[in-house]
C-alpha cells in the first residue's frame, strides 16, 4: 500500500501518553486493514520551548509539511503561562495554523450514549444533539494587526479584525458541502448588525448560498447563538462561524453534549492535508499518571483517516472498536461512575486496538 | 418629595404593552411611597424610524438628557431588518448608550422559582445560581473604526477593537465596587493570550485590584468562561467582561437561567443616571395582543430605584410584590405552565401594583 506520512506532535501535559496510545490504533489498523503509516516526532509547545527555546521550532514545521497529515497531542501548562508571548505555547499553535494554511477548524459536538449523564443539560433538551462546528482559524480578529498606542485617555491597545471575500468564501463553501453530506442544514453565525467584516461575511454566505440550494439555511446573529445552543441544540447541523466567535461557541457546544473529554478535531487547508487533535487540553493535573482517557485523541485519528485518507473502512472500525469497548462497561477514571474500577491510559488503548 | 424625571421609551413590538405596567408601578409607589415622578415619553427605535425618519431623533436624546433616568422597553421588528444601517433600531441603541455616555451594562441572571424548570440545565446544577454579568457598552470594536477596502483576495472588511486605561478602568472598578456589596468575588474574561486589548484589559484589572483585597479576582479566558457558565453557573457572582464578550456571555448566561423573560438591566454611566430596561426583546410576534409579560420591566423599576433613585424601600416593595403575586400563583402565558390560566399583561400589572 502506499506509505503515509503522519507528523506526530505529543506536546505537553498529558499528550504523550493520549498520542501513544492513538500510535497503537494506527499500528493495528496497518496490521488489520494492510494499510502503511510512517511517522515522525516533532517538538511543539512548552515542551519545545523547553528544549529548543520556541514552541514552533522550523523543523516541527518542517516535519508537518512533509507529512500527509498531523496528529497532535496537547500543549500548554502553567509553567508556561506567564512567558512572553513568543515563548509561549499557544503563540506555536497560531503559528502552526497559519504556516500550514489550515483555515478551517471542524469540531463535532456529539453526545457518547454512556456520558450522558455527564452534560449538565436536561437528558431531554440534549436527545438528538450532533452538531459540528466549523470555525475559521486564520483569520479576523487572532491574525490583525495588533499594538499599543498613547491616547488623551492612557494607554490604548488595538486590535483588527479583517476577512477578505476569498478567505469567507472558501470556509463558507465546504461548510455547505459538510452539510450536505448531513442533515443538510447550516447556521451561519455573525454579528451583522453591528461589524462590518460580518456584514461582508453575510453577503458571501448569501452569495454562495445559490450554489447549495438543497441546504437550508439560517442566519444567526453570535449571541443568539449563545442562547440558541442552550435552548435547542439538537436542532443545529452545521454552524459556521468565524475566528473569534468560533473559539467560544465551539467549547460551549463542546460542554454542553457532557462529552468533552471524548471529543476530537480536525483543522483543514486546501486539499487532504490535515490536523487532527482532541479537544480536551494537557491536563497537566493528571499528567504521567495513566489516568488520561484516549479515547478523543484515537477518535481523532479516525477523523484523519475519513477526511485526509478517505480510509473509511478503518475509521469506522475504530469507531465501532471505541462503541465496543465502552459498552462492554471499559472506563477510564474521567468517565467512570466507579473511580476504583477505572482502567488506565494504556488499558484503554490495548482494549481499543484488541477490538479493531 | 422631590420630583424625579424619568424618559419614558416605550419602543417596539411588545414594548409599549409593558412599559405602560411598569408605569402603572411608579404611580402607585408615588402613592404608597409618597415619591414623585415625571415621566416624558420620547420615541425611539423603529417607531422612530417610521415616523421621524431616525432611530434616535434628537429630541429622543434630549429627553433622555434632561431627565434623572430612563425606561426603555424594546426595540426592533422584522419590518426594520433589512434597512440600512442609519435606518435600523439597532444602530439607535448603539447612538443612545454613546450619547448618554453609558458605558456600563448591569445584567443579572437569577433563578427565579417559579421557573426553575424552565431552564435547560438541571436543577442541581443550577442552584444557588446568582450572577451578574457586567458588560462594557461603549467601547472596543463595537465603536471602533470599520471600513471596506480592495485586498488582492479581493473585497475587505475591516473593524477595528480598541481599549484604553480610562476606559478599562472605570468598568473594573465599578465591579469591584459591586462584588463587594455581593458574595465579593470576580471574575475578569477576556482572551489575553490572543488580544492586545484583552492583554490591557487584564493589566488595568491587576492593577486596580489591588485596591479591593477583600475581592477575590480570577481572570477567565472567554471560551472557558463560556464552558464554565454550563459547567458551574453558581459559582460565579460578578463577571466583568469588554463589550462583545459581554454580549455573547450575557445572553448565554441569561438562557441558563430559564429566566430570560423575567430579566431586568440596567445600563450606567458617571454619577447616578441609568437606562432600565427588560432583558427580553421587542417580541413583535405577541405584541399587541395583552400577552406579553411585564414582570421584567416591572423589575427594571426596582433597579432604576435601587441604583439610580437610591430608593431601597420602595424597590424592595417592588420586588417583594412580584414575588408574591407569583407566589400566589398568577402567571402570564409565557411562564404558565397551564396556558388556559393565563392572565393578561394589564392583570399582572395590575395584581402586582395592588401588592405594593
Ligand atoms: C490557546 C488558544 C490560542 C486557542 C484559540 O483561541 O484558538 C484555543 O482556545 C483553541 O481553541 O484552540
Ligand atoms: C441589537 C444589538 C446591537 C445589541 C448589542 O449587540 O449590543 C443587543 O444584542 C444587546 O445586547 O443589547
Amino acid at each position: 500500500a502506499d506509505v503515509k506520512k503522519i507528523a506526530v506532535i505529543a506536546g505537553d501535559g498529558i499528550g504523550p501518553e493520549v498520542v501513544a496510545e492513538a500510535e497503537k490504533i494506527l499500528k493495528r489498523t496497518e496490521e488489520v486493514f494492510g494499510l502503511s503509516f510512517e511517522t515522525e516526532h516533532a517538538l511543539f509547545g512548552g515542551i519545545a520551548i523547553d528544549k529548543k527555546g520556541t514552541p514552533l521550532p522550523q523543523e516541527t514545521l518542517a516535519v508537518c509539511q512533509s507529512a500527509d497529515a498531523v496528529l497532535l497531542g496537547a500543549v500548554g501548562g502553567p509553567q508556561w503561562d506567564n512567558n512572553p508571548k513568543e515563548l509561549r505555547p499557544e503563540t506555536g499553535l497560531l503559528g502552526i495554523r497559519k504556516e500550514l494554511g489550515l483555515f478551517s477548524n471542524l469540531r463535532p459536538a456529539v453526545v457518547f450514549d454512556c456520558l450522558k449523564d455527564a452534560s449538565t443539560l436536561k437528558p431531554e433538551v440534549l436527545e438528538g444533539t450532533d452538531l459540528i462546528v466549523v470555525r475559521e482559524l486564520t483569520g479576523g480578529i487572532y491574525f490583525g494587526e495588533k499594538y499599543r498606542r498613547e491616547s488623551a485617555q492612557g494607554e490604548e491597545a488595538v486590535d483588527t479584525c479583517a476577512y477578505n471575500v476569498t478567505e469567507v468564501e472558501r470556509i463558507v463553501r465546504q461548510s455547505f458541502e459538510i452539510a450536505q453530506k448531513r442533515r443538510k442544514k447550516l447556521a451561519s453565525v455573525d454579528k451583522a448588525n453591528v461589524l462590518e467584516t460580518s456584514r461582508l461575511w453575510r453577503e458571501v454566505v448569501n452569495r454562495v448560498a445559490v450554489d447549495y440550494p438543497d441546504v437550508e439555511l439560517e442566519h444567526v446573529l453570535v449571541d443568539n447563538c449563545a442562547m440558541q445552543l442552550l435552548r435547542r441544540p439538537s436542532s443545529f447541523d452545521v454552524i459556521v462561524t468565524e475566528n473569534m466567535f468560533g473559539d467560544i461557541l465551539s467549547d460551549e457546544a463542546a460542554m454542553l453534549t457532557g462529552s468533552i473529554g471524548m471529543l476530537s478535531s480536525a483543522s483543514l487547508g486546501e486539499g487532504s492535508f490535515g490536523l487532527y487533535e482532541p479537544v480536551h487540553g494537557s491536563a497537566p493535573d493528571i499528567a504521567g499518571q495513566g489516568l488520561a482517557n484516549p479515547i478523543a485523541t484515537i477518535l481523532s485519528v479516525a477523523l484523519m483517516f475519513r477526511l485526509t485518507f478517505g480510509y473509511e473502512k478503518a475509521a469506522d472500525a475504530i469507531e465501532k472498536a471505541v462503541a465496543e469497548v465502552l459498552d462492554a462497561g471499559h472506563r477510564t477514571a474521567d468517565i467512570a461512575v466507579d473511580k476504583s474500577q477505572a482502567i488506565s491510559t494504556t488499558q484503554m488503548g490495548d482494549l481499543i486496538a484488541a477490538a479493531i
